[in-house]
């Protein structure tokens, strides 16, 4: 079944944070001084070279509490071989999931959740080192009978049946081959956030949305909600950077309430924003559904880092709440449940346009936006992936970006595996750089 | 501003778990064997006779991932005064759910927000101990403008501002007097569940029936969801049980997706059922309001003790997802959160009908019905409180129930305060309680 099998033995779980807020990286209306972390898992095997890395995208404090999760979760998997495991894989999932006490605080939802995402996508990881492939192409090498059998459809089946997402794959097998070797060429589509955050000048970024033209880029993401004054002489200056053609998207970070989402818009219309991400609480379907009907089609609404599970997602889609669906690599429970996102959203002809930066999360997406494409939706129109250039430095198989393209990943596994330097270096509090940082202050 | 005024110096975490899995008490399709727990604080004051006492409820196992997201929010209030808090109880509330790194790893759901309930819920307890006075008594003596400056409107002002908040309260200022003596006199209405758990056999649900109805309980409560011919036959002994005038209210704790919750309850509807709770995901308004377009008026829909938050509340009474909104008093952020869904339960004519059960929750709610009808709703019609009689014994201040009612709590504070011993004893996995468990197996 695997082409080389392990026996997990022990796992090791991380408190790793990058000290972020000192320069604003990453600031938003919401998220005002994140230090992005990630809480990190390694399934160690009785082969001493092969291991499984999986960590979730956190933002400081709080990256603790997802770490006491995963190791409620990870012991669950000492003594298992990585075949037993991979044979039915939504079995696997449920091994999280399921559990009849954890899942009281989840659900499937908040930390819980989050650190499922890594443990997860550890086992993932682990499987594509043993088949020698990257993620994104085990997953495409599956049957659309594999791929299925991957997924918990428990409580989506009203919006999507097993037979429906076989078929809906099935459609897709004939151009597959071609439409692989056409990313191995020319890689997927991004677009940078690096520009547009709330705590930088108005000169950095001008100079930012240069640089970021100069490599290839045509769409930019500009933070709003803070104060509308400065939204707007924002959103004229970068216009002015990026010209008429350039896509100027708008990104809120939940700081509106529906109503409020609407009017402010309102005001930024006139800039002609591709879409408004999150305008509102995550959890508030029926209020994006408002939003969007308010504003379609002067602009689009957008959601997904804070969506909490395919459950929501589903809503969204019923609703006609959103127009763009973007899935995050670690908010949802790893790849399993992230395949039922990109069928749903398949099924409603809603755009995939992942979620990435912080850390870690521009490695993850890259592959699942390569799964959408080469057997989902078959198509990139209107899709687009996020591009952040912070913390790549830390990973042994970084992104590797070229006039505005994600290269596909080549090396075996989920491209996610810290640097072993960076692992203890980081590790909070007693690595090396927060002991310096301590000592500092 | 305040009776007696104190200083918060420290606190303490503890893990504290019941093995109630041994008995199966509490058993339910999805819960098949719960050790009913808390995650519980302590804070300690200036004044050593004076102690805020708050807990989340869990099931055993992720007590301990609760327990380290109290450890992320509690010390933001060490060296605070209890004036300095009470003065914008909404600015105490987003200490802990306003936190820029911590909101992350939510918000305002799972883990952290369980753990935001347990911290809110102390101060509150301390709050009403300062005054010598039961929350309830507190919180029905707040003005309608104090009541509503305890609540964070955030997202949802699209179903209530505060200014109706404030004159839905006053509308009801005339008559809380005297609503106010009605209890004292009488208590509040219980149902119970204790005889309808799924791991029990027929014989002791008979027995059990037979028991609640001498205590003068009119109301019970069946599992169902877990092999439908035996939820049948057991509808059907139950229903002999408790006659045609009996109430029988059926929980299937979100087993079913939404087709098979309304194929299932077609099957179930000869027995009458008031309600269906739980037919499926709590995150799944629109799935609700499927099963209960399909269902009512034969039956009706329930749910609460697994919403997250006010802002999935606010959708399901947009919706008209449901016909009763059991709050639970852990899942939400405490206090100030369930005064915003009374008020919106109020507003949208829904009878709040609060989850109690597991360990504490019943101490807690009877406070919670007590300002429903005091001040909120008014009316106790189509309102009942849950009843489970287990681990009451390990509270300083338990429920005291006469009659299938609860009487009204005097004590001040908010009933949580458990025992020294309990707490010392049922500490995991050093306590007493457990060693001898792991001694003897």
């Amino acid at each position: 079944m695997v082409k080389q099998d392990f026996t997990i033995t022990t796992y090791e779980v991380r408190d790793i944070r990058f000290p972020t807020s000192q320069h604003l990286d990453g600031s938003d209306a919401m998220n005002k001084d994140p230090d992005y972390s990630a809480a990190y898992v390694i399934f160690y095997t009785d082969d001493k070279q092969v291991e499984g890395h999986g960590m979730t995208f956190t933002c400081g404090r709080g990256t603790e509490v997802c770490c006491s999760a995963i190791d409620a979760l990870a012991g669950k998997f000492i003594n298992k071989k990585l075949s037993e495991l991979i044979v039915d894989m939504r079995a696997t999932h449920r091994i999280c999931t399921g559990d009849s006490q954890l899942r009281w605080i989840g659900p499937e939802k908040g930390a819980i959740h989050l650190a499922t995402a890594a443990v997860i996508n550890a086992i993932w990881d682990l499987w594509a080192k043993a088949e020698g492939k990257p993620l994104w192409k085990l997953v495409v090498d599956l049957t659309p009978e594999q791929f299925v059998q991957a997924i918990d459809f428990r409580y989506i089946t009203d919006a999507i049946t097993p037979e429906e997402a076989i078929e809906l794959l099935k459609q897709n097998e004939a151009g597959k081959a071609a439409r692989e070797a056409e990313m191995r060429e020319k890689g997927y589509p991004a677009y940078t956030t690096s520009a547009g955050w709330l705590g930088y000048s108005d000169d950095k970024v001008r100079r930012l949305c240069r640089e970021a033209k100069e490599q290839g880029f045509t769409h930019f993401k500009q933070k709003v909600g803070g104060d509308k004054a400065s939204d707007i002489r924002r959103a004229q200056l970068i216009r002015e950077e990026i010209g008429d053609e350039g896509v100027l998207m708008m990104d809120a970070n939940q700081v509106w309430d529906v109503k409020e989402a609407i009017t402010w818009m309102e005001d930024l219309l006139q800039f002609k924003p591709h879409f408004i991400e999150e305008p509102t609480s995550p959890d508030d379907v029926l209020g994006h559904a408002a939003i969007r009907k308010a504003l379609y089609p002067r602009t689009r609404v957008a959601t997904g880092e804070h969506i909490q599970n395919r459950i929501i997602f589903k809503q969204l889609f019923q609703a006609e709440a959103i127009d763009f669906c973007q899935i995050d690599s670690c908010r949802v429970a790893g790849v399993n449940e992230i395949l039922s996102i990109l069928l749903m959203a398949r099924k409603f002809n809603i755009p995939v346009v992942p979620h990435a930066g912080g850390v870690g999360l521009c490695e993850y997406v890259q592959h699942l936006s390569l799964i959408d494409y080469i057997c989902v939706s078959a198509t990139t129109e209107g899709r687009i992936l996020e591009f952040v250039d912070h913390l790549h430095e830390h990973f042994l198989d970084p992104v590797v970006m070229k006039n505005g393209k994600y290269m596909t990943p080549l090396a075996p596994g989920y491209s996610i595996q810290m640097k072993r330097e960076s692992i203890e270096d980081y590790t909070f509090p007693e690595g090396k750089v927060h002991k310096e940082l301590a000592a500092s202050k």
